[in-house]
């Protein structure tokens, strides 16, 4: 996606909410937002994948994977404006289009095309929460890696295994189990 | 808290977004939101406890117990339109308010109050997800026993224990285990 075809994404009725996103490359191992800070962006992804995690009990726990054309923030932080418990972590070299959140809320306030943008916005992040949670309530971790390899195959390249492993709360041992009933065979 | 608190609670910069919240009485074990169904409305606990859940190999799963103050819906049918995979429960005789969606989200398409009032409640709704999701990902069900407790005491004396070992996810014995470690000597 060119950032023209970005600027017509954020077009709500013809007029645009706002226009100072900017685009920045990001190495490897780079973080967007690490715990502890406050958000202030949201990040849409042109280019890469970037894994968004938290601690607990000193582990990592990966929350999601996000590709080329999602959004992304740590967003419980941006809304609350308290240090984020969520890492944003870029797995590869990424580029992303940054969007400062304050200016959004800020003409969301005064304009009602930046505040139908917002609302839409805060409503498909609230729809990829609840997708995420019902996912983890109702499926066994064979099921959410099938999902995956479903809707995203190219995680199955890009991703290491053990990450993978960790995303679905399972052993990289499991993991290698269902890959082998699954797709020798298929 | 009365009607005319609830009405005040609504107001956006002295504006009221919309006035035609209704008040209902349901039985014990009414259903607001059944699954399958499509959701419509945003409901405000004024009085007793419901309860959303979904369905899961055959099995319920508690998601959440809401309580009075508390806004509640089958938020992803109501934002997608798509049947509902959330049950609403009433485990007590309730008093709820009932809000329109539909109004709202027209009503904040022209009416700034409208949208803001619409940005808050859905932001609310969003961090109350993702601090619900931190916590099943972050605490052991025995800190996520001990935090109900903490933050709702009545949890305790008006929910059945295997309803709270289902929210919790374990077996009604563990929850006795857990309680007897804690507050015998308490």
């Amino acid at each position: 996606m060119t950032p023209e075809e970005l600027a017509k994404a954020y077009t709500v009725n013809g007029e645009q909410p706002f226009t100072d996103a900017v685009q920045r490359k990001y190495k490897k191992n780079s973080n967007l937002c690490s715990i502890g800070e406050v958000e202030h962006n949201v990040y849409f992804v042109v280019s890469g994948i970037v894994e968004a995690g938290m601690i607990a009990n000193k582990e990592d726990k990966i929350i999601e994977f996000v590709f080329p054309n999602e959004f992304t923030s740590s967003f419980s932080s941006l809304l609350s404006q308290q240090p984020s418990d969520v890492y944003l972590t870029c797995l590869t070299d990424c580029e992303i289009q940054i969007i400062t959140f304050s200016k959004l809320r800020e003409d969301s306030k005064t304009s009602l095309a930046a505040s139908q943008f917002y609302i839409q916005s805060i409503e498909k992040a609230y729809l990829q929460r609840a997708k995420r949670e019902k996912d983890f309530l109702t499926l066994s971790a064979e099921e959410r890696y099938l999902k995956l390899v479903e809707t995203r195959p190219e995680v199955i390249q890009q991703i290491p295994v053990f990450r993978i492993a960790k995303y679905l709360g399972i052993h990289p041992d499991s993991l290698s189990r269902i890959r082998k009933t699954k797709f020798t065979n298929g």
